[in-house]
């Protein structure tokens, strides 16, 4: 029967058709995230955009991301870590029984203050499956980026840390976007210097201001002061992370960005396995099985 | 003869005519921060404001603050850390031989970052002055706040913290600013909450997201978030400085800032001596002092 996977985030959403053996048989994107869509025209925008590979009966589809939010489709709950698939199967949000379900996402707490993720569960469990990694870090870098920590296969638990939305901020509305070339290519030895400097002790709040003065003295060109940046905060990221004993971790995400945190991991010691895409398509069909395996529709 | 203080900033500028004995006879302010005024016009706007305080022949005028940047009236030097002041009475950027002059900002130096202040350095001295703590952790919060370290009467060395530029970007532009309510009155519960939570280890890029889950979560009212991550971006400046020892700080600053600055510090055992624009007019007074007993014009 196939399976459709949709990944339905805030501003863009991607799809792929899958064959029962895993495979990707298709795939698409389209500019249409959640904040796109008027209440009340989601299965409408579903269907101008999946009606040709829903066409088979019985072929069910998927959908993860901020589809499940309450600016989205339907409200899907938040599976409480540690959560594994068979959890995820348990609490999906039908849409159309046994036809189109939104994926829970997972929430986390500490010292009474939650954490969430919609969309990087299935991610997680896509590179589990991809890497036959069932202990480990995994690490989703984005806008708001996630560290998940990963025991026999379950998500033991994660964190979010803002480092995406940080960087637009200081780079495009702070002082800092007056000296520095926000869209020069990555300067490296810039990039590491920055997240060496973390290592200081002294805190992201004063070491972002380095990026102002270097400038400012000339001992960094504007063209390497975004990159400068980009490591002070990816460096506070990781230094704030449960690296102790950890000698790989799996980034998943957009291979400019997956890069950096590469670069970054390295410098403590880290190797990094990097996956993209193909990490929620995996998550998706890795789910379909454990449905298939014995859960109802 | 008397003396003319003006602390020239980026948005506004503050002036005092201060008597013989130090004593501040008349303040005025004005909108008329260097991004206000063209090249070539600092000398017309000081005159339209400070032309009848300038009246008296021989009367000086001493202006500290981003008048002396490169986009202000003059570019003054910077005085490198350790530096009393003495150091800057020798370092003066006359713009009237005798008459009117602005004084150098500070800079400091950390692994190839330097950092620098302008106008906070006649603050630190006026509160030496009125304080007579001639050792100590003084701390300007602001914009861009600077923590500085005073020993036998000299800057020995300080760091900046973006800590107002960070919490104007996170309130009101990044995901938290749809769910805080910016202009709500201080919470000191939440303050405080916020405050404690960066003892938690995990740095800020994830303890500021805690601003919006607790928001999603409704833990913690609209009301309550905005003081929630204002206590989270103090709290986590706080922890950044080297307190070890310290048992009160000298705080200068607006009376609303200085006053959480003061709540913050509490929670881990340090008074505060708070101080406002006294502080300027001190330091300003001060310096004078020292350029009388023995410096030439």
């Amino acid at each position: 029967m196939g399976l459709v996977a949709v990944d339905w985030g805030t501003s863009s959403l991607r799809g792929a058709l899958i064959g029962d053996d895993g495979r990707v048989l298709e795939e698409k994107s389209a500019p249409r995230g959640i904040l796109t869509v008027p209440a009340g025209q989601f299965a409408a925008v579903f269907d101008s955009l999946f009606a040709a590979w829903m066409q088979p009966a019985g072929r069910l589809c998927l959908i993860s991301g901020m589809a499940g939010s309450q600016q989205g489709w339907a409200e899907a709950p938040y599976e409480t870590c540690p959560a594994g698939l068979a959890d995820l199967a348990r609490r999906l949000c039908w849409i159309e029984s046994g036809r189109i379900a939104i994926v829970p996402g997972l929430c986390d707490e500490r010292d009474g203050v939650p954490d969430v993720m919609r969309g990087e569960e299935v991610q997680i469990f896509g590179a589990i499956r991809l890497t036959g990694m069932t202990n480990g870090l995994f690490v989703l870098p984005g806008t708001h980026n996630k560290w998940a920590t990963v025991r026999e296969g379950r998500v033991t638990g994660f964190r979010t840390c803002m480092t995406g939305e940080f960087y637009s901020l200081l780079s495009q509305h702070s002082i800092l976007a007056r000296t520095l070339q926000a869209d020069a290519a990555l300067d490296e030895a810039a990039f590491r210097r920055g997240v060496a400097c973390t290592g200081n002790g002294e805190g992201l709040l004063h070491n972002a201001f380095g990026a102002r003065t270097l400038g400012l003295f000339r001992r960094m060109p504007p063209t390497a002061l975004a990159s400068y940046l980009s490591g002070v905060l990816i460096g506070e990221e990781m230094r704030a992370q449960p690296l102790q004993g950890i000698r790989e971790v799996v980034l998943i995400g957009a291979p400019a960005l997956t890069a950096r945190y590469a670069l970054a991991l390295k410098t403590v010691g880290i190797d990094v396995r990097a996956l993209g895409a193909e990490a929620t398509w995996a998550g998706a069909y890795a789910l379909h099985t454990v449905l298939n395996a014995g859960h109802s529709r």
